[in-house]
């Protein structure tokens, strides 16, 4: 017998409540089949399959939302498994249920609605202090006390920290949102109809994820008529944008922490009485508490405070209330795994009262089975996130093109993915080749031929794509903060920006939008990625090795349909190198 | 018998050569008594002294300059001694010559003029980058590449360094030219009448100890004409301009060994044929070379390098030439100890072309004595510097405000002082109460009446007071970088603004001029500081200790002349407090 999740469960994503799901078996080398199905968390029930021509069939109508986990049990006492934990596509045989791997199937609540700006929006992603700088004559904003500003904009960014390793400084360049709103034309120019930008909120740190007062432009960044001279500026050309919103911790220099009494506020480090006191999570009151991992700097909210929960997203006059009141268009979720389920669904309940707004999850695994904290996040099940920062696509485009992970494993993976998220989820997810999170990527990819490898992939598949600053201008970096340079105006690496150029450019196609038709398989070590609109096919081959490569026309078990196997001709692809053919509705047929 | 240089040789002080310098001793208790003189390095010349009433007397002329010590050997066998190494004072009877510490006579060729704006001016040392900003705006000129500008400039100083204690990242505040130019009329009104300043030609860091180009301003500071634009401002007013100069090493990253290649020049470290390559010494070329106290960014000089000492002061085109001809009054030179004697003298040959400037050494013990590198310095005995750093009284006047040091040693230091030192080098020695090299004085004298005490005290001695810059102002601080914070403008501690001009205006008196007859001596555990010009006489009575003390008229032991014991009433003074007394002419015959 065999099974193949990618072929033979319909449908092969994640579906929504009340659906039929039909799972097939093939061979006639067994007399009973079963489906094992377990709802996350709970015992497999098993439900015996119907034996029809060839094999088995059964289908199920999951009744709740929520991950369900399924297997097979055969007729001779022996079990199909997924091959690979996590992972869809063929299974194995295994002779005990305790080898079992399941295979995962999605059950959402309800697919949500994607504003349509958003969808194949091209996202530029700003580390607002690193970008630009408004005033004309490079004057610095509001320095603020005991910090210190980059003699020049070319310096490589440097952590001042003392020997137990805190920063004791602070370093800016001096990038703010005028500066951002004087790039408009330029940005829009480049093709990009969204920003997303780090947080602007006031703080003590270059990055600002130490929020001090989340009503406050942070003062190096401008005041609230700059906040909204960007927000007009971008709706005025169409474009949106995206801020970030850091909910689980906040500054300890903060108008509600208050430890070292900036603030005229009563902060929690100051007295129990303070109206902040219930935020935050105190061992030893004041000096010992609850941090993000640990960082003293960012104490960490107590998550299930519904008063910090109301502050944020308790109405119009609430933080996310009141800025998306001013024209924000969506909100990434700093650590959402961190962030109290019912937290999160608020935020959306509160969104929703906008037209078209988009709330984005920072997940760096796979967000479809997250587990955090023991508990299964279910922030993707309709209701709550619409999308999340793609992280393993990441990963498995670079180390592709680094020849680090095979054609066959990427294939996996990918279409893994487009079968744990609900399809819009996996068609819009927020994708990043890089972030201020990340090694840049011309650091991972130094030659030429792997970083075009890397783009022109991301640039087929699905998920918008989200542009790093500076990455199409030829930036180089490892880990923060030599990922956080400034953007080089006048000095920008030209074959990279073409390279961006070209991407944003094979973008517009049709069937290039992120909810295009979706097929991927290896072919030896090279790739091959099929795309399909209404009117148009794209296929991309990519290899990624230091020899040509023969692409033949491909076999039925890539799950193309027979009109697209047909459609593909024999292709040879140079080492390092990569073709893709578009195919549009009159040449389907041929 | 006894004898006391400070009362028993005539003169008591430094003499030029070829002038009779009388010994006696007192006491009938010995047939005989010889001097024991030694020239500097050589043994004991024994001299027959001849008896007279009351004592023993002879008279010598040291026919060449240098240092002479000498001590007495008695009729019995027996010797005088000084009874502290390297102190004048009373002596003491030991009975081995192996026993004895002898007395220093100083020897000079000739007592240098000194020029006359620099007798008694009042001069004010300035850490530019750290003093005030030309530009209104508070823009930073011509920030260098990996460099820090701090955020506020009333941020503490920082030093930015890796895990091995290297600076990483030099730190500025932005202090220039221009800003010493827009505050000349208020340093007039301050009472100072000459600016000295830390070095302002190019370097990587914000000392600039580190030259980089000799020939240039740095830019950070300005250009020629705001350095011009200084040296117009400063003549207008009658006040003067003393540079530092740092001919010992030179920057790792400098137009000479040009390290790291930044200039265009061929640098020592770049090719042995480098016109610069023999002003260094390399043990391995180019990475293993002779520097500054091991510091890698200082590649030290080569002492004998006649092509240096010709760069420097060959002529009106030698850095001191050109610099001395665009209107420097002064020089005052870096770790002078460590400059090969006949540069030093060369230096002061080419001034000499020029009227009244002026040559100062750091130097930070007594420099009457100072022997480096095995070698005796010889520049205070004529035709080379005119006077030096005197860290020494310095060190004394803390310690004593403090309560560290008895009034007694006090005393007899400085007069040791006065003893050992040409007489103008003495009286207007660059004496500071704190430099860029000392902790700031109110943070080692945080009590108000002891910095009072240690202020006073300062302005009734001679010596001509150097204000390290914001030492007025209340600024604290411990070692580098603490002790260079900048100056702050509109934040100056009242209390110690009006202490140093009470100083200022006391040190009007002619009594307290630098040249105006001196004496000291302790009463109890009070130091008593005796002035007197041709018209005036100041006494002034310092009690450190925590009660009060009763000050009576003075003995013959004090060595004060007879016509000044008796005008000298009985003084009661509160603990840590002082009385200044003033007497003029018409007063002395009460």
């Amino acid at each position: 017998m065999d099974y193949n999740s990618f072929r033979d469960r319909q449908p092969s994503t994640a579906v929504t409540v009340k659906t039929d799901v039909t799972f097939t078996l093939h061979g006639e080398d067994q007399t009973t089949a079963s489906l094992l199905l377990a709802k996350d968390g709970a015992d497999y029930d098993t439900i015996a399959m119907t034996q029809v021509v060839g094999g088995f069939t059964l289908t199920v109508t999951p009744p709740t939302p929520g991950l369900w986990f399924y297997a097979f049990a055969l007729g001779d006492g022996r079990f199909l498994s997924a091959s690979m934990a996590g992972l869809g596509g063929p299974a194995q045989i295994v002779a005990e249920l305790s080898q079992v791997q399941p295979y995962q199937l999605t059950v959402a609540a309800s697919f949500d609605a994607m504003p349509s700006w958003y969808q194949d929006a091209q996202i530029y992603h700003i580390f607002v202090d690193r970008f630009n700088n408004g005033n004309q004559d490079g004057r610095v904003l509001a320095p603020k006390a005991n910090s210190f500003l980059y003699g020049q904009l070319t310096d490589d960014p440097y952590y001042v920290k003392d020997a137990a390793g805190e920063v004791v400084r602070w370093d800016f360049y001096g990038g703010n949102l005028a500066g951002i709103t004087a790039k408009l034309d330029w940005l829009q120019q480049q093709g990009y109809t969204a920003l997303y930008l780090s947080p602007i909120f006031e703080a003590a740190s270059n990055h600002r994820y130490d929020t001090a007062d989340y009503f406050h432009i942070d003062p190096m960044l401008g005041d609230l008529s700059a906040f909204k001279a960007l927000v007009a500026g971008l709706h005025q050309r169409g474009m949106r944008l995206i801020l970030d919103g850091v909910f689980n911790h906040v500054g300890r220099d903060s108008r509600y922490f208050n430890a070292v009494g900036h603030y005229p506020t009563v902060g929690a480090a100051q007295s129990p009485t303070s109206p902040y006191y219930d935020w935050f999570t105190f061992k030893h009151y004041p000096d010992d508490y609850a941090s993000w991992w640990g960082v003293a700097d960012l104490p960490a909210i107590n998550k299930t405070s519904q008063s910090f929960h109301d502050f944020i997203a308790g109405g119009p006059d609430s933080v996310i209330g009141y800025w998306t009141g001013l024209g924000v268009d969506g909100w990434r979720l700093d650590v959402v795994d961190e962030l109290d389920t019912a937290f999160v669904t608020q935020i959306r309940q509160l969104l929703d009262q906008y037209p078209d707004r988009v709330l984005i999850g920072e997940v760096w695994e796979d967000a479809s089975n997250k587990v955090a904290y023991g508990q299964r996040k279910p922030y993707l099940l309709g209701g709550s996130l619409q999308a999340v920062m793609n992280y393993p696509q990441r990963e498995l485009m670079v180390q592709f093109a680094a020849g680090q992970m095979p054609a066959a494993a990427v294939a996996q993976r990918l279409l893994t993915m487009q079968a744990n998220y609900p399809p819009a989820v996996f068609a819009y997810n927020f994708t990043s080749l890089g972030t201020h999170d990340t090694e840049r990527l011309k650091t991972l990819l130094p030659e030429a031929a792997q970083l075009r490898q890397a783009v022109l992939l991301w640039t087929v598949l699905p998920g918008n794509r989200v542009i790093y600053y500076g990455d199409e201008a030829g930036l180089t970096g490892g880990r923060d903060p030599q990922n956080r340079k400034y953007y080089p105006w006048g000095h920008e690496d030209a074959a990279t920006m073409a390279l961006y150029a070209e991407a944003t450019h094979w973008r517009q196609l049709p069937a290039l939008h992120g909810a295009a038709a979706f097929w991927t398989f290896a072919m030896e070590a090279g790739l091959v990625v099929v795309r399909q609109s209404a009117a148009q096919v794209v296929v991309a081959y990519f290899n990624p090795t230091n020899g040509a490569l023969l692409f033949s026309p491909p076999a039925p078990a890539t799950g193309l349909p027979p009109a697209l196997q047909e459609l593909l001709p024999t292709v040879l692809v140079q080492a390092h190198d990569q073709v893709l053919q578009t195919f549009t509705q009159s040449s389907f047929g041929r």
